[in-house]
């Protein structure tokens, strides 16, 4: 299959309130209250959660079949921890980022324990959001357009 | 300020249809018919680009006063490319996310070029979701919960 490019584009509409294009879709990003905003949409580290989420649950529902595993439900709990020093006020020593995502995988299946373990090491291996968050991958920033 | 944790929880809908919950938001997720979803959302690496081109934009919004720049409108376009016979097929040597992401960033603004340059800069190198993407971010999946 040829390499694929996917885009979005991103625009401010005041305050904190971003509207993001995505082909027909978009989304709402804003901040909470307590970091500025005024609420009105996840916040961009709570978009990546959803992503990343979004990924492995995709990814467990693509694949169930193929690896014999008998999918009734599927959910995933995420985490992810952040310390706010860092981005707001770029204290020496503190990424801007979160520093530990935590994934909580649930499942309603007939399918061994063994069996699912095995599935779900296959998930995250596999999920490609997931590769981007735990590897270095190279974001390129052009000069600005001035428009 | 207090490390802050963030959450989110993405349940498997049916397909590759996936809704995710963040505090009182969601987010539909799916796949285009090319890769075998129903095409009713963006997909997760599109949603990744969403929330790096929203955190970008907010960073701008939130910080442009403080560094005198004056931003009247702005925006970013983002690609990234991915090739599918990673996430799909396991192929050796094929990453499964994105292999490179760009950003072109769009600005209407009176400040000098030489100042918007330098905002810039500062911008991509405070983005929470950009270190998290651009570095390596501990993603730890616990044992899967049986229900």
């Amino acid at each position: 299959m040829p390499v694929a490019t996917f885009k979005a584009s991103s625009k401010w509409v005041e305050g904190l309130k971003v509207d993001t294009k995505v082909r027909d879709f978009s989304i709402r990003m804003d901040e909470p209250t307590n970091l500025g905003g005024s609420d009105t949409g996840m916040n961009p580290v709570e978009a990546q959660l959803a992503a990343l989420g979004s990924c492995l649950t995709i990814v467990a529902a693509a694949f169930a079949k193929q690896h014999n595993i008998d999918l009734q439900e599927f959910w995933v709990e995420l985490e992810g921890d952040l310390d706010p020093d860092g981005f707001l006020k770029g204290k020496p020593g503190v990424r801007n980022g979160f520093h530990e995502v935590r994934v909580v995988p649930h499942i309603k299946t007939s399918s061994s324990e063994e069996d699912v373990q095995k599935f779900m090491a296959f998930i995250k291996s596999r999920c490609p959001v997931s590769d981007n968050m735990s590897n270095d991958t190279m974001v390129i920033a052009s000069d600005p357009m001035f428009v």
